[in-house]
């Protein structure tokens, strides 16, 4: 291996999406043949002391506590941003225009306007052969990389129903907490943008097709909780809570969709069933090792749900790693991503999903504010030119 | 038991809906405690030699080939109407009107109009002590009527989310022919009025609660089948093939509502999932023995989603059935309706669901068809007075 | 219809198994097309006031209160036999003699010697054209009558295992009362004998295969229990609480059984597992209308295990009931028991589970209880003639 | 951190144990907080190349060719023995007189013999400080974790049942070819010792009891292979393909055990369930982040298994990883198990399973091979004198 092959990384935020991450760039090149290798360069925080330990903790070799600072690193070549949706489109474009790579964890903006400005800079960039990348790790699911493949093969035929739901229930209790994710400046939208853009991203992603229009509703019910600040008081919560919508989709699919953090005893049942005029796929990310599938083709007598355990030599990902029925669990989707943008880096191609991907999801979470906020009316999404 | 305990029933129609009915009256006195035993009376059906055949067959002591004769009858005492929904409006009323009690096949009609009416003279056949039920078997399951015990008991706390879906394919094939549940005419909707009228109103006798608006859309995605009369010519499809609607309830729930007869691989899924802030109850008819539910007051180490067999003694009807473990079918459900309906005429109760309860069904399944003719907008649900 | 084909039963027996098979009686000639009709002719019970209340109840038109005059009657053609196991060879036995049909539950008796006379009774009732079967009800479930047509097929192969469980709890409370059931000289043994002949039964229909050997243990965990007298005093346990014993089959598998009153939650779980060199299939009857199935033969990359829902029209019984999707309870196992000997009857046909069948469970059962006092020895089982 | 902080590891294989111990040691310090930091410092394989590239690839600072040099190495003070187990006894013996701290796969050795004398070595090394632990990852499953506390809380109460199954189907093709783990000379049994040791293990750490005798059997289904060498000739299987056996614990319970290579269709489903006298639990390695529970002192109305996602802060090891639901995979079981070691060797403790847990297990598996070559007649397990 050359210096050449070597990517210095640099990462900006190191809570939840940070630990995921760090654990992925470790492990990545110890597991599958990249053609670059990372290097985990510098960890970007804003507290000196708290950044400093997590890189020790991460294993990150240097600190920094501006961003603009890590950018112009020369020893990173690759901006991972892993911090609230507010701070991506400052960050992502500026790394861009100096000519850094950037992964961008998802939703990919607040907007569809900073979203926007964000896939504008990524294009520019590309022409100077740098890459982007957003965040949407489910993609990497073996089982769902698995569906995704089985649909393009045609083996569910035209697609007639999407049925789409990410259940979460970590505030039920009112008592809960004020946090980041329940303020409308930092985070955009709440359950919608945090849970259901990923049902979203992976519905276009397993069957290959675009959503063309929305009715919707949100609501929020809880709408105040106590600080975390001890002070006893309340902040306001500016978010939905949860969100529904029924779609459709360009292959004269029909689609529903519902996101939610009030599904309470659902801890991370993001769902994705499909209905084809050949066959059926199911997925529940709580069995996440596991894709249901139902053969229209088959004699009637014999037909039914199969359970394929994803975790076989042929399937996505699982060359790399260990032998049927030894199951994957949830940071392996990073594990995954990073293998693909490494790939992509070291091949000169375009990692997907791209910031493209990311501004059609917004396109959709767009339509969805817009129907809630106008009695659900039927709302168009803008037709996305490049996916 | 004396010639007053005695019930004559007399049946119109006797394809599908015809033999289940059957199989439940001859059952019912046999299982259960009623006051008051039922008697099959008398078939109704058009043509005389099929009738007689299927009374035979069906256990029916006299056949009629007129339904006005049947109401006639001085040994029928209860109507039970088996025929498609176009003729249930003039078959109810004139029962009711001639004294006789009347158990109505759902949906009650094929419009809000018609259901109206009927709904008129069952209030006033009331008044002289004539009883009606509308056949929405499906609250006799044993698991959904635990679930609204439960429901009833506080056990999952205030309603967020209601999710339901009726999913069927036994139409997915192009080719499969062209029958009346695919004729406006006959059958009012299609998916909609047919799967998705018993997900409505489960949902209202679940929770108690009622459907006050709703954003939707229907599809029809086959719009000709051949005809099945051999002519090798195809028939215009005038009703849904599918149907998604989201909506609202008076206790401040949402809920998702899909029905459709393109969900490949589902046979007869008809499912319920209830989210509230103390637990979560889910029910699939596929395994139409159990009820899922979460405690969410338990310990958090030591919760999840239980799987209750419903065929415990204390569980609604079970009493009357086999050992724990020893599940029902299908066809129970009607058992459990005749007994539940004797039971009412016995004791000058009100039986439930009433022609109201099918009014209220029809009212939400109008305010869809509206709202899917109106690019979805948000249609209310007119308020009922009585439940 | 005429006279001839009508066949008068009379019953001995009106507890669970005999409300069980009443309702089978009843359905039976309204749901199938037997040729041969039954007429619910008479109920024998010890107790004229008891019995005849059950007659009503159960629909049956006369009342004995002693066996050999229900044998005597001349408008009853099949003696049912269900009470328990020691009353059995001497009716069984004095109905074969007086030329009458019978149908004899499981257990066939309380032991080999008891089976055998009652198999040679059989067999030389068979040469004068009466017919006899034992009500091993489980072989009707229509996902098992489907496992055996496709272990026949050759769906999976060579059987390399088979994995028998059944599993029950309803006496893990050591205060639960002393019953007929725990006393060896009423029920011959416990769970062995109860449900243990259940899965040998079962594994012989659905492999086609003897059982040619076995090593097993017993327990007895609570050895007293109260009686039921209202005394306070306590009774001994004569049976066991649970057996497990490992066997080999004739062509060439293993298997293992598992029968238990101790399996805490577990109701009523009777699953059978078989593993070919071809696939594989599984069941559970606590979700009686499925039958998991994994063909082996299939690309991995899209292989699992298939839940089949057992009520397709070309599924064994089904093309009688409801449609797809519409599920089977316990009960309809007796009916379609009911629909076989009657055919078998009709036909002059040799009904099964032959007595013969029934002998080829208890020596099984002696051999496991062999096993268990001698140091759970290997065991050969005898090698049955006919079966 | 100190140097003294640091713990050189010295691994002796890298094959698919090794790949797994690999990305375990370099997890581990990242993820939770242990006294002690492990450094992988060498590693060791017979063919100089190769085990260079492994090295580089898996992390590893150095590389060995001989055992016994990289036990002298001074940066190693803890050896990772990851060899096929007839080479576990030379090394490990070897390097707890060196001193190093050895952690060594299951089966501990090959023979009761063996077993014994590593264990003896094991005590005399534990005085001086030396900690040795034999490497039943399983036990580190969350969900197992969780069943063992559980057990011991007595949410269970009395153990009446023990059911341990571990199904795989890798050579039901009699064409897959011969290796060393069908050689009984390298792996000293089939099945029994690769995967029932693990049952065997994990039902004495869940239960906390004891195995006080067993009656088995065994079978060679396929006992030629082809050869991997390209010669076309054939090898003879000299281990088991499959073991059953009945067993007793010295709690008073009964317990069935299965260990198969083909049971088609079952990848890695290491099956365990409990039913005691308060309660039953159920695990499949194949859904490894869930546990079945039954709590018997629950109402019998709403009683039912609950699925436990075993992925709760309050869950062994869970903690240290990702927010509820989502999931881990079979690599964390490393993980984990590399944390309690290190947490052993940092605070003086005994980490367990220690050998004389292995010796424990090879006990057992002597008994049922001893039992299986002598009519299954009911063999003791001799008594543990310190677990």
């Amino acid at each position: 291996m050359t210096e050449n092959d070597r990517l210095g990384v640099g990462m900006v935020g190191y809570s939840f999406m940070g630990a995921a991450h760090s654990q992925a760039w470790r492990t990545v090149g110890r597991v599958f043949d990249t053609r670059v290798q990372p290097v985990m360069a510098a960890l970007c925080g804003r507290r000196a002391d708290n950044t400093a330990a997590a890189a020790e903790r991460l294993g990150w070799a240097a600190v920094e506590t501006d961003w603009e600072k890590l950018i112009e690193r020369r020893d990173v070549a690759l901006v991972d941003i892993c911090t609230p949706g507010d701070t991506h489109p400052e960050i992502a474009i500026a790394a861009l225009e100096a000519g850094k790579h950037v992964l961008c964890e998802k939703p990919l903006a607040n907007s569809v306007a900073e979203a926007s400005a964000m896939t504008d800079a990524a294009r520019r960039a590309r022409e100077r052969g740098v890459r982007s990348m957003v965040g949407f790790n489910y993609r990497r699911v073996p089982a769902l990389a698995l569906a995704r493949r089985m649909v393009a093969d045609g083996r569910i035929g035209t697609i007639r129903h999407v049925r789409a739901q990410y259940l979460q229930d970590f505030i039920v209790d009112p008592e809960s907490p004020m946090m980041w994710r329940l303020d409308r400046e930092r985070a955009g939208s709440g359950a919608l943008g945090d849970i259901g853009a990923h049902i979203v991203d992976l519905t276009r992603f397993v069957t290959g097709q675009n959503i063309t229009g929305v009715s919707g509703m949100t609501q929020t019910f809880v709408p105040e909780r106590p600080l975390d600040d001890g002070s006893g008081s309340y902040g306001e919560v500016t978010v939905d809570d949860a969100a529904a919508f029924i779609a459709r989709l360009d292959g004269g699919g029909m689609a529903t969709f519902e996101a939610t953090r009030f599904a309470t005893g659902r801890k991370n049942a993001m769902r994705l069933e499909l209905n084809g005029s050949a066959g059926s796929l199911a997925f529940d990310f709580e069995s996440m090792n596991e894709l249901l599938f139902h053969d229209h083709t088959e004699d009637e007598s014999t037909a039914g749900f199969r359970r394929i355990l994803a975790t076989e030599p042929d399937h996505p990902y699982m060359q790399a790693w260990w032998p049927p029925g030894h199951g994957l669990g949830y940071e392996h989707t990073f594990t995954h991503q990073m293998r693909d943008l490494l790939e992509a880096v070291g091949t000169d191609g375009d990692p997907e999903p791209s910031f493209a991907d990311g501004l059609a999801v917004q396109h959709v979470l767009a339509a969805v504010e817009h129907s809630s906020s106008n009695q659900s009316v039927w709302t168009e999404v803008p037709r996305q030119n490049e996916l």
